[in-house]
């Protein structure tokens, strides 16, 4: 059975590097094969995860009940869905991507739509095929959040829906007198990528095992045990703006680095699920990133990168950094806006389920849902509907678990800073306390607990919105 | 037969891409792992090739009667191999390139000699399994040159050293009052960029299915039908280096974009030999790029990016380029000189295969044998017997197809300027009337024919000395 997982290993991981390359560096005719290699890999994948030899090998007791566990669940749902299905996923995914990023750039929904309308009809094949209890979106959310139920995640999101709106108001009125572009100024992509580097480095990234490159879409991908890799994108204008995006993408770095490299074939040394990876991401981004002993630290070599930033001084860069307003854009939303754009997504991905949304009135549902909560409309679809890779990779289900991380974060942190270590270290800019605060409880655990106990273990209790909505007014309110 | 042609083509083709990112981009650490990758594919390949499938599918005369003869060799050389040492030769090169790539940095040979000891017994233990009629050498380079003999192509070169030693003094002695750095200067790498790509461009390369990176060794590689990636280094104060190289994989580059990519599973769709590939390479490189036609459409160009150029006429310019003098690196070799670093690997590689010199003496071998052919010791390994990655990929035999791609250049390029289109565009700076010739001559006929076959049907004659000799002469002297 090991064996037989050394070598689902080895197809995914070279299936991720495949997909990074496309991502990264393909060239554009290069796509219609390429779409060809993933299809193969994830059939080849899928045919031995539903392999004779694979169900016996669940009786494999050296495994450890945790990974038997797993490993039952990862068989059951992959025998339930038909080979042709999985290829045919991969390959609508991989053109989907293409012609998403097409439409994107042309700002033109239309060169998408088709596609999407595919990917739904695979989405809603797959739930049918997996089963579900209450609604089609059960079976999907349940591939990103290993038991989780949409509606007990959407009557916690019914829970501080409210509170979140209030919260948006009271901050961005706050904000009201800081400038936008408050913190703008010319950033050189190679200053922008020093500080970046320096940076994910001090958190605990290491660059012998991991890059970071640039994509239109910043991500993370696993390519190996030791080879975890970053993406990032620049904003010649605005440092921030990317290096955000990379402490996120370091966040979810760490959590790989992090995992027990030994079981990297093992569901023990895999990731347990997105609402987890995602309080990494916003452990680092969040906790981390836009808090005072961290720019007391690095504001000094960011004024030396960055001149335009020498006569700003702690106090005011900190209130630049979380200044709140409403915008189009969810990967650069602040803290304080951001679960509303979950919020929207979340409305219009069951709605296109369960049918009631056609694909072709996606970009009206989105700019009158986004009217309502952010009292203004998207000025394009490339600002509104298109800005989101997701979809397009077929990644239908998996914004949820975006909230669930925020709020997850924020009860991690709460947690680990109860530790001496910790705020000690904290205290003086030193994060690596923190970091080895989250490699025991959260990192080397793999997917040997599910989400929920996991974070009872490392918490005390499952998620709750209490620790979350507390930070955002502390800092906010 | 197709669709497993078709398992093949995708699974070599993935492999390829796991080698480029592990050449271009991929972290240290990942080397471990991406060993195991490459290694599994390998096997796969292999176990696809010698498979009983595969000896069925022989008999499918839809493929038409040459692939049926390309394919049943593969099949005959394959089933030859043990999957264990075709497994073994894999991860052995991996690790082989990681340690040569060290060793070259740090000057160490001692790093990199037990590694090329494990990949020459691998080499005899294939030569072994496959079978030859005089040497283990013959089955080797067989590999690479289809139907060539180390006995004739012994002959080839005996029958023309004579001649290269005194075109290189003649030519090395005219060159005596050029300096070495006569072309030298600031030469931001941006600005190497642009020229690189402007060039490849013009030559006919297609950057919508081919791009251009950078690595220490630089080589041309095919991912998929549509994605021919080049690579290329770099010298602050060269521009040559770099353009130089990266026209000559573009000639490697050209012929893999003119192969037919409707067969790209078939022989047919494939590159012939090594000694045809590097016919295009050298074609592109010496008999265009150094060529006055071509700079005299150029120079202006390379002005404008390089100041330094700007008080060198057209004259002076060419004397520069086509400088002759000994130097210790094979890659940055002159045409004139170039030969005799490949008859000293010819020489060291038959010796190393049959066992006359060990594996520690590659060192003092090298340098005695360059000083009887060059007159002069490199400076150190990494200028001497480390500056190659070919035998630290289990490259054994490649070396002496080199030259007879430069025979084979000189050959095809006589004969391609006997054409009127040829002729015209040539005096226009224009080149892709002699694309075209290339295209329809060789690249079109893929594997269909053998590389001497091919030599005959596009210049009336196989493989002669008579036209790069005297393409030498004219040059040189």
């Amino acid at each position: 059975m090991q064996n037989l997982l050394r070598e689902i290993a080895i197809l995914s991981s070279t299936s991720a590097a495949l997909d990074w390359d496309q991502e990264t560096f393909a060239p554009p005719q290069a796509v219609d094969f390429r779409s060809k290699q993933l299809a193969y890999l994830a059939g080849k994948i899928h045919g031995l995860k539903t392999s004779g030899a694979f169900q016996e090998g669940l009786e494999d007791d050296s495994l450890g009940e945790a990974n038997q566990r797993e490993l039952r669940h990862q068989f059951d749902r992959a025998t339930k869905l038909p080979r042709g299905l999985v290829e045919r996923a991969s390959e609508t995914s991989s053109l989907g991507k293409a012609a998403w990023s097409e439409a994107r750039e042309k700002d033109d929904f239309s060169l998408f739509a088709p596609h999407l309308a595919k990917l739904l009809d695979i989405a809603r094949e797959q739930a049918d095929h997996w089963g579900y209890e209450d609604e089609p979106y059960d079976a999907l959310l349940s591939e990103y959040e290993r038991s989780a139920k949409t509606r007990e995640v959407a009557a916690l999101f019914d829970s501080i829906s409210d509170d979140l709106a209030q919260i948006a108001v009271a901050a961005v009125e706050k904000s009201a007198s800081i400038p936008a572009n408050f913190l703008h100024g010319p950033a050189p992509i190679h200053e922008q990528m020093t500080l970046n580097r320096e940076i994910a480095e001090s958190l605990g990234f290491d660059f012998q095992s991991g890059r970071i490159d640039t994509t239109e879409h910043p991500f993370c991908t696993t390519l190996g045990p030791a080879d975890i890799r970053l993406t990032t994108r620049y904003d010649k204008n605005d440092f921030a703006s990317s290096l955000f995006g990379v402490m996120h993408e370091t966040g979810h770095g760490l959590y790989e680095q992090g995992l027990p490299s030994e079981d990297f074939h093992l569901p023990s040394g895999q990731a347990v699920s997105l609402g987890i990876h995602e309080s990494q991401s916003r452990l680092w981004e969040n906790h981390v990133g836009r808090s005072r002993p961290f720019w007391e630290r690095w504001l000094p070599r960011a004024q030396e990168l960055f001149p335009h930033l020498r006569p700003i001084d702690l106090d005011q860069f900190l209130v630049g950094i979380n200044r709140a307003a409403y915008s189009a854009i969810r990967v650069e939303a602040d803290e304080a806006t951001y679960d509303l754009h979950i919020l929207l997504r979340f409305k219009l991905e069951r709605a296109l389920l369960s049918g009631e949304l056609e694909v072709t009135d996606v970009p009206g549902a989105w700019n009158e849902t986004f009217e309502s909560l952010f009292g203004f409309r998207p000025g394009n679809d490339t600002e509104g509907c298109l800005q989101d890779i997701h979809w397009s990779m077929g990644g239908l289900g998996y914004f949820a678990t975006y909230s669930l991380g925020n709020l997850n974060s924020a009860q991690l942190h709460q947690s680990a800073v109860q530790d001496p270590e910790v705020i000690q270290g904290t205290q003086q800019g030193d994060f690596i306390p923190l970091l080895n605060w989250m490699q025991e409880k959260i990192h080397a655990k793999g997917s040997t607990l599910f989400p929920q106990d996991l974070m009872e273990s490392a918490t005390g209790s499952p998620t709750k919105p209490d620790a979350y909505l507390a930070h955002l007014r502390e800092r906010f309110c």
